[in-house]
This record gives C-alpha cells, sequence and structure tokens, in this order.
C-alpha cells in the first residue's frame, strides 16, 4: 500500500458548481483512496503525508480511456488518409500479421501508458491479443486498467487457431482475475467478424467469469447493411437476439443506431463508449450521443488505438466531442462540455469492470490529477468547460493512480520513457521499411 | 535587421516527399528570410551564425491563423454551451459593450500573441475594434500579421458613430501602412450587419489603399435565410452584385454555399479561411471544404476568436479540419493531412496581404517553427501526417519569425507573458463579477 499524500492550494474539481471548482482547497489521500478534502482553510497537516503544493493548478478526477488498442502505438501514422478498405486489407491487417509478437504488445502498450499517464488519463480499457503483454506493461505503469482479450473467428496474433479463440480468453482471465488495479475482460472484435456460436460462448465466458464484455458495435454503415441482409435486422438488435446486451456489455462505437436500437441499449442497460475522432478520421460517422444520453444511457469516452486517431489524448477528445455533436445538431447547446467531462471521468469509471470513482468525494479510489492553469491558452479561466474547450494533454502536471504518485511534473516515475520510444522506434524502422509509400 | 541563425541536426519539413521530411539537415537565416538548407554533409559554419542545436526537432514552417479576434480571449470560456441568440445578446454583446477598451484590447491581444507563439503560428490575420491597439500588441510581439479595423453599421467600441466606420479604418491604414511586420486591412463584418452602402464603401478604401479586405461570409443558415428573403439570393451571390469579391478579398466561414457561389468565388479569385472548431462550436455547419479545394479556391486555416473556439492553437484546428471533412463525406481520403498542413502554412501565407513563403526554400520568409518529435504522442514519426493527427501547440519548442528568434524552449523572449495574463486575469474578474450563472 503507498504512503500518505496531501496536496495543498489547489482549485478542486467541483462540477456541481457555476465554476466547476472550488478555489484554495487542499485533498488528501490514504490506502489508495481519497480521506478528507475542502477549504485551505480546513487543513490539518499531517506529519505521515507527501506534501504537493499545487501552486494553483486545478485537481481533478483522472480521466478514464473507455476503448484503445494500446498497442496500435506501432501503427501511428503509418497509413492515414486512405479508403477504409484499402486501409484495413492492405496496411493495418498485413502490418499485424507481420509485426504483432508478444514483445511488440508489451513495449508498444509500455510506449502508449506513458502517452496516455502524460495527458492524464488514469484507467484504460484495453481491447488487444496477447493482452497478457498489455496487461503487464498497464500494471507495470502503475496504470488502472480492464484488459479484454480480443475474440475473433480469424487467425489471430497468438491464437492462431479461431476455434481457440474463447479458451484462450478463458486462460487470460483465469491468469489476471483478482489483480489490484487490473480487471481482465472479454472482447469480441464484431457481429461481422465472429459467428452468433462465438458471440455466445464468448459472452457466456463473460458471465461465468463476472467480467466484462466489449464489442465494437455498428460502426460503419457497411456493418449495418450487411446485417441487414444477414440477418434482416440492425447489428443491435443482432446482439439483442442472442442475448448479449446487459449490464456487464460494453459497446463500443454504436454509430448506426436507430431509435428501436437505442430503446433495446437503454433497456438491457448496456452501456456505451463513443469514439468520436476514430469514427471522424476514418470516415464511419456520428454516433447518437445526445440521443444515447437523453436514453439514460452511460456514454463513455474512448480514443480508439493509433491508427486511427493518431494519439491517445482525451482532453482533444473531450473537445472534439463537444464540438461534433454540437455542429452534427445545428445546436449550440447540444452535449455541453460539462456532460463530456462526465463521460470522460465519472460515467466512464462506472462502466462495467471499472472501479467507480471520477469524482472528488472521500471514499473515492485515488485517481487524480494536476492540471496547470497557468498558461497563456488557460487564461483567463472563468469555469472548467475549458478543460474541454481549451485544454491538451500536455497541461497535466502530476498524476496520481491508486493513491501513487506516477507522474510529478510530467516526469513518469514508474517506467523509463525514453527506453519505450527507443524499442518502438526501432520495431517501427522495419515496419517503414515495408510499407506502401503514401 | 536581426543576425544570422543556423539551425542544424533538424528534420526539415519537405512535403513533396513520401515522408514529407528529410532527415538531419541544417537550415540558414540571414537578414529575415532563408539563405541556405539542406542535408547536414553540406553544413558549412558561419562564424557569424547563432547555432541552434534541433537535436532531431522537426523544423517547419510557421502556421498562418487566417482569422482571429485576438482581444477575445477576455471572453474565453465566458459563456459555452448556449442558443446562439442567447450568446450573442446576452454575453457576448454586452461584455463588449462593457468591457472593450484600448486597454483590454492591448493586452487581451498580448496574451493572445502569447499562445499563438506558443502553439506555433507566426503569422495572424486579426480583425477586431480598437485595432490600433491590437497591431502595436502585436508588433511587440514580434509576430507577423495582417490587422484589420472592424467596420460595422452598429455603435462599436472606439466607433460610437457608425457613420465614421469607414473613415475609422482608413485612419488606421494610415498610420500603419508600410510598416515591416504588419499589414492593414479593413474588416467588414457581415453582410448582415453592414449595409450594401458601408460594404461597398468599405471595398472602395480596401481597393485605394492597396489593403486586403476581410468580411464573415455564409456563417450560418441564419444568415443565408436572411439573404434569401432581402436580396433573393445567396450571402455570396450579394457579396458579388456589390462587386466586393476579386482576389484581395478574405471570405472567412463561407459555410452555407452551394455550387453557384463556389463558382463565384472561384471565377471571382476570392480567398476562404475556414474555422471548423468555431464552427462546429456555434453550431454554424461545416464549410464544403473539399469542394472550395476542388475548386482551386486558396483555403486559410482561422481559429477565430477565444470566445468560440476557445483556444488559438492551430495545430488542433488542423487536426479537427482533416477528420471533420472526412466524416461530413463518409470519405476517409477526403482532406487528406498533407492538404490541411498546406492550408496552414503555403496556403494560408498566400492569402491577400500575407508575406508569402510557408515553405522552406531558400529566399522565402524565415518564419520557421521547431517541433519537438521525440515525445510519446509523435513515436514513431513515419511522417508528417502526425503534424496534423497527434501533434499539439505544446510540442512547439522555438519560434522564429522574420529571422528573428521569438521563443526558445517555450520561453517567449519579446515580452513578458506572466505580465499579460495578471493584467488579463484582473480584467476578467471585473468580466466574471457580472457574468450570467451558466
Amino acid at each position: 500500500m503507498h504512503g500518505e499524500i496531501t496536496i495543498i492550494n489547489a482549485r478542486l474539481f467541483a462540477p456541481d458548481t457555476a465554476e466547476g471548482f472550488t478555489a484554495d482547497g487542499f485533498i488528501s489521500i490514504a490506502a489508495g483512496r481519497i480521506s478528507a478534502l475542502g477549504p485551505m482553510a480546513g487543513y490539518v497537516p499531517s506529519p505521515a503525508a507527501e506534501v504537493i503544493d499545487a501552486r494553483g493548478d486545478l485537481v481533478m478526477p483522472g480521466l478514464v480511456n473507455g476503448h484503445n488498442h494500446a498497442a496500435m502505438t506501432l501503427f501511428r501514422g503509418m497509413a492515414d488518409d486512405l479508403p477504409l478498405m484499402d486501409w484495413l486489407t492492405q496496411h493495418i491487417f498485413p502490418a499485424e500479421a507481420r509485426f504483432v509478437t508478444p514483445e511488440m504488445v508489451y513495449w508498444c502498450t509500455r510506449l502508449a501508458a506513458a502517452e496516455m499517464i502524460m495527458s492524464g488519463t488514469t484507467t484504460v480499457a484495453d481491447a488487444y491479443f496477447y493482452e497478457d503483454e498489455a496487461a503487464r506493461a498497464l500494471v507495470e505503469s502503475g496504470m488502472r486498467a480492464v484488459a479484454a482479450q480480443g475474440v475473433i473467428d480469424f487467425p489471430a496474433p497468438g491464437v492462431p487457431d479461431p476455434a481457440e479463440n474463447v479458451a484462450a480468453a478463458a486462460r487470460f482471465i483465469e491468469r489476471w482475475q483478482g489483480h489490484e488495479l487490473l480487471v481482465p475482460a472479454v472482447f469480441a472484435h464484431s457481429p461481422y467478424t465472429c459467428s452468433s456460436r462465438t458471440l455466445v460462448a464468448a459472452k457466456e465466458l463473460a458471465r461465468a467469469r463476472q467480467v466484462p464484455f466489449f464489442i465494437h458495435l455498428a460502426e460503419t454503415g457497411a456493418e449495418r447493411a450487411l446485417l441487414a441482409e444477414k440477418w434482416q435486422g440492425s447489428p443491435t438488435s443482432y446482439l439483442h437476439s442472442l442475448g448479449l446486451l446487459d449490464s456487464q456489455t460494453v459497446c463500443v462505437h454504436a454509430v448506426w443506431l436507430d431509435e428501436h436500437d437505442i430503446a433495446l441499449l437503454a433497456a438491457s442497460r448496456a452501456a456505451v463508449v463513443t469514439c468520436p475522432q476514430s469514427n471522424m478520421k476514418l470516415a464511419a460517422g456520428i454516433a447518437p450521443v445526445a440521443e444515447l444520453l437523453a436514453a439514460g444511457i452511460r456514454v463513455g469516452l474512448g480514443t480508439d488505438g493509433c491508427a486511427s486517431n493518431n494519439d491517445l489524448d482525451l482532453f482533444s477528445e473531450m473537445d472534439t466531442c463537444a464540438k461534433l455533436h454540437k455542429v452534427q445538431a445545428l445546436n449550440p447547446a447540444a452535449v455541453k462540455a460539462r456532460e463530456v467531462l462526465r463521460m470522460a471521468t465519472v460515467q466512464g469509471a462506472g462502466l462495467p469492470g471499472f472501479a467507480g470513482g471520477g469524482v472528488l468525494a472521500a471514499g473515492m479510489p485515488a485517481d487524480v490529477i494536476l492540471v496547470r492553469l497557468d498558461q497563456p491558452h488557460l487564461t483567463p479561466f472563468y469555469a472548467v468547460d475549458n478543460l474541454v474547450y481549451a485544454a491538451s494533454g500536455a497541461d497535466v502536471q502530476s498524476v496520481i493512480i491508486n493513491g501513487r504518485l506516477i507522474m510529478a511534473d510530467r516526469k513518469i516515475l514508474t517506467f523509463d520513457v525514453a527506453e519505450a520510444m527507443e524499442v518502438v522506434r526501432r520495431m517501427a524502422a522495419e515496419v517503414g521499411g515495408i510499407r506502401h509509400p503514401l
């Protein structure tokens, strides 16, 4: 267990107030949880606590990235601005077949962890193959994670025989269940890359082990058209018919939904993670986020992997999310900054498998970040809305996860970031050597 | 005139190559212009030059912000997520009437200059009132600028009598014409806030003095509907009928255009500046950027003012621009990263009144920036597309404008940034005291 930390002279995130913060406060952390907080007037020094003077920085809950394929940092910018099928079949799939190894997953996830921590993310839901290696990299970084082993009906990295895909996920869960910082999970790739039998088996595994179930759902119009042809219905109604939608299921993307689909998601208490920048870059479409929120569905925010974003900065993702849905609806009051802040904090932290929290309150997990406000682009600072509309990940100064100081003054304390960059650069030199010229 | 500078051990921006850069080069600057550049093998030290070791940083042309109301930093985040008319009539207009003074314009533009320089912008087109004060702040900061005095048929800051609006602009032009770094210009607010007589008089002034003419055009559906009612045509066809469209006119926003409007803009050789984040946040709409580029129209990129963005980071603006038009067209190959990089560099630098350049080549104005690539979120770096999709303004390390070192290792050398923040914070305390609770 980690020692006590007290942050003093901080603005404390308080989204229920007009400004969204209270000036000049302290927050105390002990045994991995927030133990006390309030105005500096009520601060009583504890001799055991390490004291961090925030000097006016904002202290807020760490951000929750609801969807990532962290190891895909290796493919960041490898192939941009291409037609979707070219991108997938000529660039991403061949590169994955050739370059995804346990070593690649470990080091590229480590690099992703550095990027996430440095931009204020304290919890991530990862989904990939060789997920043991991803889990190891995430746990070593000090991040909190939900790590999901991929299930797909094609030969996949580490799972050459698709008949073994659910069994591989079962072994992964067995190895990680009960870890302090990491919850194992199942990631069924999608309704169009898994048979109904595989989908049902994967969900049964998740139910039996009481772990979350993630799936890419209704990402593209092509997927919706395919399901309409094969199943005579929407991707969402297909999952519902298979019994896959419940409170432990997270539907990622959820772009191509109709009213009936939204009603099914709401009634089943399934959650959604939206990835607006990935959906924009791949031209998948715009998710009906305002409608999902109005239906009472829990909506988290995700970056998706680096091949389709190309970064893991949730501050930038929040900005895009709030703006995109305004222009979609031609309504500047749609999907407000405060709602998006909730998606990236308390809503995300409450996704199935996640640790809860996402608010500054006594008893909550001590996953908090310090944001430097004393900078031109955050001046003046009337309200926390500017965390969405003007801040970027580079404004995060320090990061505490599970009560442990993981980054101080932008230096990561848990592992050697330069080494991770160097190893991934060497791997990228191989990738770059074979990639198609753009 | 400033001394010689040579940057060594740099990656040089070269968008005509597959990666968009050439590794391990040098670039020499003298008398405000790029004097030589090439591979390090050909570097010959000059005893007179200050040497900057880039240590692998990317050297690229400084970014050009084609539209800003810089002084509106004071209103950054003052009133977000409101219906458009509430925002304008209950928040922005009253705040402008009460708080826009010469002192406010000077200090808040100074703060904006700090933010722009720190995010890699070397040239800005500003448009506001008390523009002398904005011009003074911009020139003192060392930025290159086109500064346009606002013309509007309402009482405005510094121009209480609208009958004097064009005369005020004329006096402004007189005072600044011939400045080394700053080109004065006219900014007619819009087709719906200026009479046809004012619009024609403002354009005549610009023609007579040979200065650029800026106008907000076709920003919202409401503007298009209004013009359809009053003039039985589109805002663009209205400007065309008044003889306002020519190669010295810059149409800002240009969202609500039909095919005929695009043809008029192309035929008249008028330029466009698109402000995607502002258009999204205010829910104005999505400009037809792919169609404008296909028609051969020069399209620059702008942030618009801080009240509707809420920052001045052109890296973030490039990211949004490239992604937004992909999802709009449901085509991931639409408006490529390379095209957006051109909009923010060579296209912007060639807007009327601007200094040209925007490319690294001998003889071009020495407006260059150093971008730190040795960071997790820019690793690996296969190609310059990641300047659009993964970089942010915070990655800019150093800035040279007109051959002068303006920022080194993120420290601005030309003025006291902390003082500007402090003054604006005091002004904001007044604004915050009266603002409506959100």
